[in-house]
């Protein structure tokens, strides 16, 4: 529970992206760390602000349902709240964040990580959907902020044949925004279209290990493409073979696209999961 | 299909009330009959404003899905209109209408309308739906928009015995905002909760004939309040029995509220049905 003079608490929670600048902190910016950590920080009373680490830092207008992200509490300041709150402090910091908090963002559940649990590291997959509409006839104007209209008609079968190809181990060097020393190489573990036979809505599921900046966007973009008819497989294909950023590929809109879940290993296993991530990303 | 030189045309629709102040043209404020009018005016190019009627006049704050809507347009311009799209009118109105729409209003289908059908007095139905969330830990801010978050826990049983109470043929008189020489006797045909196991969201399912001003949010006000423990059954019968509006039963706020579907009879119903309900309007 408290190692060094440290409790580390867990967050789950959910937020609309449209009025953020993404999750991570930036001066002069609304961001969702930006407003979490500013809460936590009033309702412990400490003089060092809370500092989240989270699953999934989300772009600027991407949402999040089930978003993991941890904090190291000072043992003090969490031993000061236990003994105001007859040791529910857990549920007690959930009700007050949420008071505190503005309604495009819900703490779902508070409470103290297990042992070896890193937010971040420890994650084995993150699940991301994407959102989309092609029949301008049927669009449903109470869901256009996350659900992304496409003015061409998808084939719903093209799209999965197209996924499929992306799946595996693989560079993805093509559809990531580089970033210095860091890998490109992601394992793509699920990447499927269903259509909402009620709603017409196209929902496409993508999970991977992890992914890169403006990744999960840039696979839908790419897809899209080949499921409305402008581009082929074969296209595709090339477009994956690039070790760079593709000026081919269109980065889909951030409001269709949510991440949804965080798969992490049995509480036993956290640890070694966050050394192996490490030292995977420090690799390359 | 032209009866005195016009044609009736009828519109399927859908909109997120959230930044109108309702469906009624309203001087200097902007509303979705105001919206529409103004983009058939300007398609028609005719000298006359378009003019909608619809089934269900929505306040400000209420959305709609499948709302519907008729208008009668000049036989003159229609023609133009179909002699420029080979006689597809319907369909090309329907995509220049949504061309011409904001994005929190959406044309769905666009027909000539059979003979003798009223978007108003045909209509036998109209299905509304209220949505409620009674649990913090659980809300969704991407949904946030058209469902009402409730801050105490409700009990779906009790929801549904409160509003079994008000079903039937009744003077609706003590959830009605006033209205001089109009009637408040309904037939309230449907008033149910469900739960939704995945997200915990209540969906109250309200169908009458047709509802007076404010009062399927009166409704919903009043059993919400039995709901949650504040009132019992015997306060719901004692409003009920009042003869004029209650000042007891809080209003539940617009937001959480859908018009869903608008039922009609089979076609060759519809001028009976419209002229036994204007007869049933003007006897009170």
């Amino acid at each position: 529970m408290t190692t060094s003079g440290v409790v580390r608490v867990r967050f789950v929670l959910s937020y609309d992206g449209k009025d953020f600048a993404g999750w991570a902190t930036q001066p002069d910016q609304r961001t969702v760390q930006g407003c979490v950590e500013g809460a936590l920080t009033r309702l412990l009373g400490s003089s060092e602000p809370a500092r989240l680490v989270v699953a999934g830092r989300t772009d600027a207008g991407v949402h999040a349902r089930a978003q993991v992200a941890h904090c190291d509490i000072a043992a003090q300041a969490w031993e000061r709240l236990d003994e105001k709150n007859s040791g529910r402090s857990a549920s007690v910091l959930t009700r007050k964040l949420n008071s505190l908090l503005p309604d495009d963002i819900a703490i779902h559940h508070t409470d103290i990580a297990p042992p070896g649990f890193d937010a971040r590291f420890s994650a084995q997959a993150r699940h991301y959907r994407y959102r989309v509409h092609d029949r301008i006839y049927a669009r449903d104007p109470l869901v256009r902020g996350h659900v992304m209209f496409h003015d061409r008609p998808l084939d719903v079968d093209t799209l999965n044949d197209a996924s499929a190809r992306l799946l595996g181990l693989r560079d993805f060097a093509a559809f990531c925004k580089p970033r210095h020393g860091a890998t490109t190489i992601r394992t793509l573990m699920d990447f499927t279209w269903t259509r909402d036979t009620h709603t017409g809505i196209l929902d496409a599921h993508v999970v991977a290990d992890a992914f890169c900046h403006s990744m999960v966007r840039s696979l839908v973009g790419a897809v899209l493409a080949v499921g409305d008819g402008r581009r082929d497989l074969a296209w595709l294909t090339e477009v994956l073979s690039q070790n760079s950023r593709s000026s081919e590929v269109r980065v889909a809109p951030a409001h269709g696209l949510v991440l949804e879940v965080v798969d992490y290993p049995v509480d036993d296993q956290l640890s070694a999961r966050a050394s192996a991530t490490r030292a995977k990303r420090t690799l390359n």
